[in-house]
């Protein structure tokens, strides 16, 4: 019997209907952004990541086999960021496994799997608190492939909560690149999370990522007002 | 393939451990509670409730058989509450069924299913958040027992989060029954939940329960210092 509580199509859909709900409840009611005197540069938008993974481009290969890409199924927020079509299972300590977790594009320098607690908990993996890509003492596990697997031996984490943002951003803030906010979850389930942490990224635009324990612990689809707070 | 993600058992024992900790690390240093001239009359427990049930006595007879009764696992923190023996497995809308959910003992008036947003998005039931008892326009869900079944026509919620008060805690608290209070958690997930309501009963003792979502989202048992505040 299948496992996927959550599985990657439905959460990247629920994410992009509160995507789409919260840029209409949140940015500014004039469609000239030059009329707002000290306004945010970019609207508050908080998505909910569900377990995912990055993946190099040589673990692709092997898990799809040689000369596989990443075909997109959906763009994410960030530009250039998408959901990929491809998807793995992946097998922790406990010989129970989690299918249908999707790979988000494009392929990076190193392969990571992001789950929840929930999700560590199940495999029996004691999830490290860490930012992308600090791999350090971070436990490993094995993700299966239509065309082979891997025995990744690091790189499986519980994102820290963050906030993505470029220099507009910060200075509209009031903060640097690894500062932290509070963000504020108003609603029948309202919720503080404190240490959000500032990502800095010419590129970016403001997005703050939570989990799905975050997600579903303060219900974000229902929230009333959302705020960032120093 | 098993789905059991928090399996009533593991769960329960983590809530025991964490109680524990909680307990050395909350209560007040002396020993001579007659010597704290303000402090609490019981110290503060925050408790995880991973996803259970409560059962009439004609719905344990139909799962379990005639004549069934519940036998104790271990003791919950109130007073002649429960962990049984008993499980069931659960079956949503969408055929997808978590098995080894644990029923709480004694038997109610009413038989009610708690599970965790998370448990609802597998299950595909949309939960309504509520207090214990509370069943008007909830949803129902399917319950396998070893000798029978129940097609329950409702009682599936989100336990709303609260915090069990007698009369001696509620007054050194400034609350009263139905009154909300925040519940702060320090720690490298902090959150601050707001909305925690509070459930008079005279003989409880003071006994935060969070759900699962709540649990992982501040990973409690990384919890620097809890405070309840107005």
């Amino acid at each position: 019997m299948a496992v996927g509580t959550t599985s990657g199509l439905k959460r990247v859909e629920v994410e992009q209907l509160v995507r789409e709900v919260l840029k209409q409840k949140l940015r500014a009611p004039s469609g000239r952004t030059s009329s707002v005197t000290h306004g945010p540069p970019h609207p508050l938008v908080v998505n909910v990541s569900a377990r995912h993974l990055h993946v190099t481009q040589g673990d692709l290969e092997i898990l799809f086999g040689p000369g596989a890409t990443l075909t997109k199924m959906k763009d994410l927020y960030q530009q250039g960021e998408f959901a990929s079509e491809q998807l793995v299972t992946v097998v922790g300590p406990r010989q129970r496994m989690i299918p249908n977790v999707r790979i988000l594009g494009p392929v990076r320098s190193y392969t990571q799997v992001e789950l929840s607690y929930t999700d560590g908990i199940y495999l029996g993996v004691d999830l490290p608190l860490r930012t992308s890509g600090d791999h350090a003492s971070t436990p490993g596990i094995s993700i299966l492939g239509p065309k082979g697997a891997i025995n990744a031996t690091r790189g499986v984490i519980r994102a820290e909560r963050h906030v993505h943002m470029s220099t507009e951003d910060m200075n509209h803030y009031g903060v640097k690149d690894g500062d932290y906010l509070k963000l504020k979850i108003d609603g029948p389930c309202g919720v503080l999370f404190d240490r959000v942490k500032v990502r800095y990224h010419p590129k970016v635009i403001l997005e703050v990522h939570i989990d799905t324990d975050e997600g579903n612990a303060c219900d974000l689809e229902s929230a009333t007002k959302i705020e960032l707070i120093k």
